[in-house]
C-alpha cells in the first residue's frame, strides 16, 4: 500500500465511522430527530455498524485501521513503525470530517435543541429566544456526548482503567483476526466480526465512560465542537481529553504484549 | 444478463424491499399491530433485514440494485449506460407492488387506525364515526410515513444534504464489495454486509428525514398512498417529493466519482 | 439422506425451534421471567435466532426443513413427493415437542401467572386463590399466545392473506439460496440468512396476525396447549387454526410457482 | 494444542467472556451507568456478542471451550478425557479474573449504587451514608446479579430443569459445527453461529433462571462476589449455586449422548 493509499484510505474510513457513530449519538440525542431516546442498544448497534461500514469501506485501501490504538498496536506486533505517522494522521483529519458531516446532517436538529426553537427559513432565519439566552448562561447542553466522550463519574484511574480495558478487548480481537482468518485481512467477515466486538464493548464496556476506545474517536469531534459555531455549545471539556488519548493507546500497546507473548 | 431477467429481477426484488420496509413502518405505527411502538431499533432492523431478504432474493436474476441510485453509480463506474432504462423501470414497478402488498398485509390495521374503529366484517361492513370525519376535516393522519419519507425539519438544502450523505455512505460499501470479496457479486454475504450498511444510515443518519436514499424507494409507494382508496388518508406531500429522488441520484453520482478518483 | 435422518433431524430441529420460538414468547409474557415485557424486537429475534439455531443443529441430518410448507414447495421445485409425509410427521412430532419443553423450562412461570400467586414448593403444592378462580370464570389469559398465533383483527382473507405473503417471502428466499451459495445447502451462511430474512418477516409483516407462516409451528404446539394441564388456560381457539396451516401452504405452493417460471 | 496453549487460551477466552458479560449485567444494572435499564434486549445481545469476542480471540490458542460443560461433552463424544482437567483449571480462571476485571471498570458504579452516594476522590475517599447503612443491614442489593445467576421462582427441578435444556441447545448446537463446517473449527463464522446461539437462548430460555449454561461462568464469578471487598453487598447465595453447575454438565452430557445416537 501507498501512502497516499494509507491517507486516503484512513481519511475516507474514519470520517465514515465518525459520522455514523457521532450520526447515531446525534439521533438519539437531539429534539426533531426520529431516532429520539432510542437508548443505549440503539447506541451500542450504531456504533458498531459504522465500525462495520467503515471498515469494510476503507480495507482495500489502507487496511482499514481507522484508529491509532489499532496503528500502534500492529506496529509494536510488526515492529514496523514506518507508516504510523500516515495513519494517525489520516485518522485525525478523518474523524474532524466526519464530525463536521454530523453537524451538516443535523443541522436543523442541533440549532431546534441548542436554541430551544424550531428553524424553518434556513441559516440565519433564526432568532434566538430568551430561553435559549438562559440555558447559554447555564452552559453546555448534552450536544458534546455527541461529539466526544465523557465519564459518569470523574475518577481518574477508573477512567483511564475502563478505556484501557476495552482497547485491550477490542486490539486483541483484531490481532487475532490473522489466526483465524489465514492472514486474509480485514474484508468482510473481519469486518463482521471487529464491528460485532465493538457492539459487545459498548454494551458491556460502555457503561462509566462511553467507551472512546480510540483517540481519533475522541480528539478529532472535541477540536470540531470546539471551533463549530453552534450557540449554546459550552465548553469541550479539555480536562478530560487526555484520558480517551492514553487510555487507548495504553491498551493497544497492552494487546500487542500479550499478543507477542502468548499468540505469536 | 438478460433484459428480463433483469427487469424480473428487480421488481421482484423491489417489491420485497418495499413490502418489507413499508410492512415495518406499518407495523410499528398503527392500530391493532403486534409491534406497535416497537420504536426506531425495529424500524433500523426492520429496513435493513427487508434489504438482506430483497437483495438476497433477486440477487441471482438481476444482481439485486433495487435502488436507482446504485444502478446511476455502476453506469458512471463502467461507463456502461445501456441496462439503466430496464432496472430504473423494474424498480418502480416493484415499489409499488411492494407498497400495495403492505396495504393488502394490513388492511384492517389502516381501517381501524384511521376511521378509529375495529373492523369486523370485513371490506364494505364499515361505517365511518363521527371522530373519523372530524379526523378527515384536519388532513392525513401519520399513514404516509409507513409509504414515503418526511423530513421532522424541512430545510430544503439540509433535508437534501442529509440524503445525498446517507446515499453516499450506501453507495460506496456497494461499490467496494468487488475488491472485498473478488467480484464475487451481492450474492450471501453481500447481501448481509449492505443490509448492516442500511442499518447503520438509519440508526445513524436517519433521524432528519427518515432516509430515503433510494428514490423507487420513495417515489413509488408515494404514488400508491396517492391512488389507494384509504380513508382521511390526507395528501401525499408532493411538495418533497423531489427531494428523495434529486438527493440519493447526486449522492450515488458523488459516490461512484469518489470511487473511480481513489479506489479504481 | 435415509428416512429415520429426515425423521430424526426434523424432529430435534423442529423440537428446538419451537422450544426457542415459543420460550422467547414465554419469556415476554409471563409473570416472574426477568424477560418480561422486552418487546417486539425481542420477540422476533427470539423467533429468528430459534430457526438459526433449529437449522444449524439438525441441517446434518435432515436439511433442515423444519416447516411443512419449505418440503412442500421444495417437492414442487423438484417435483419430488417421496419424503413429504417424514418431513411432516417429523415436524408435526418436533413441534409438539419443543411446546411441552417451554412448559417445562417456564412450569413455575406458567403457574404463577395462571393462579395469581407464586408457588415455592414446586408442583402439587399450590392452592388456587380467589383471583385465580375468577380468572378461569373469565376465560383464557393470554398463554395462549405462547403455544400458537392468532389475529389482531379478525378478518379471514386478511389474515390468509398476511399468511400467504409472509411465507411467499420466506421460502422464496430459501429456494434462492442455492442460486446464491452454488448449492451448499443450508449450512452455516445459509440458516444465518434464514433466520433474518425471519427477523425481517417478523418485524415486517408479524403486527396483524403473529406471522406463523409455518402450518407446524403454530398446529403442533396447538395441540399441546389443548392437552397440557394448565390452570385457566381457557380455549385453543380451534376456530382459527386452519388459516396459519392452510396460508403457509398456499404460500410456498406460490413461492415455488414463482421459482419455477422466473428463476429455474 | 499443548497444555500450556489450553491453559491460556482458556483463562484469556473466559476472562474475556465474565469481563463482557458482567460487564453488560454491571452498565444495564448500576446507578451512573450510562447503559442503565436498557432492558433484556442489551443483556442478550451482551452475552452473545461476550462469547463472539472470547471465542474469537481464544479459539487459536485453545479451541475456545470456554465453558466446562463444553469441555465434557466433547471429552464424549471423542472419549478423550487427557485434556478436560487443564480445560476447566483455565476456565474456573478466567472466570474469576473476568468478574474482578468488571469490578475494575465498573468501580466507581459499584460505589455509588451500593452507598447511594457518589465517590469523587477515588477508593478510600468515601465515608458511608446513613442509607448506605440501612442497605447494609437489609442486606444485598442486586448486584450478585452482576457476577452470577439466581431464579426468579426457586423450584430445584425447575431450575435445573431449564439449565439443563438450556445447555443441551449450545452443546448441540456446538457438536454439529463439524459436520456443518467440515471441520474447520471454531474460527470466524463458527464463533457467529455460536454467539447468536446464545443470544437466542437468553431471549428464550433466560427468563426463569438467568441462562448460566456454564459452570465456570457462575462459580468463577460468585467466588469473586464473596471474596471482593463491595459495601453492602450481602450474601452469595451459596445455596443456589450448585444448580449451575450440575444442570450444565448434565446438560453437556445429553447433548453428547444425543449427538453419539443421531449424528455420528
Amino acid at each position: 500500500m501507498s501512502s497516499s493509499d494509507i491517507f486516503i484510505g484512513e481519511t475516507i474510513g474514519t470520517a465514515i465511522l465518525i459520522l455514523l457513530g457521532g450520526g447515531v449519538c446525534a439521533a438519539v440525542t437531539l429534539k426533531a430527530s426520529k431516532a429520539r431516546n432510542a437508548g443505549w442498544l440503539a447506541i451500542a448497534f450504531g456504533w458498531g455498524f459504522a465500525v462495520l461500514t467503515a471498515v469494510y469501506t476503507s480495507a482495500p485501501l489502507s487496511g482499514a485501521h481507522l484508529n491509532p490504538a489499532v496503528t500502534l498496536a500492529l506496529a509494536i506486533k510488526d515492529d514496523d513503525w514506518s507508516n504510523v505517522p500516515v495513519y494517525w494522521a489520516g485518522q485525525l483529519v478523518g474523524a474532524a470530517i466526519g464530525a463536521a458531516l454530523v453537524w451538516v446532517a443535523y443541522y436543523g436538529q442541533f440549532q431546534a435543541h441548542l436554541t430551544d426553537k424550531e428553524i424553518v427559513g434556513g441559516p440565519g432565519a433564526e432568532t434566538t429566544s430568551a430561553k435559549a439566552v438562559e440555558a447559554r448562561e447555564k452552559g453546555a447542553g448534552p450536544v458534546l456526548g455527541i461529539f466526544s466522550t465523557g465519564p459518569e463519574i470523574r475518577v481518574v484511574w477508573q477512567n483511564l482503567a475502563t478505556e484501557i480495558i476495552g482497547t485491550v478487548v477490542l486490539v486483541l480481537a483484531i490481532l487475532t483476526q490473522g489466526l483465524n482468518d489465514s492472514g486474509k485481512g480485514l474484508g468482510t467477515l473481519g469486518a463482521l466480526i471487529t464491528a460485532l466486538v465493538v457492539v459487545s464493548i459498548g454494551l458491556s464496556l460502555g457503561g462509566p465512560t462511553g467507551y472512546a476506545i480510540n483517540p481519533a474517536r475522541d480528539l478529532g469531534p472535541r477540536i470540531v465542537h470546539a471551533l463549530l459555531p453552534l450557540p449554546n455549545k459550552g465548553g469541550s471539556d479539555w480536562g478530560y481529553a487526555w484520558i480517551p488519548v492514553v487510555g487507548p493507546l495504553i491498551g493497544g500497546a497492552i494487546a500487542a504484549g500479550i499478543y507477542n507473548v502468548a499468540f505469536a
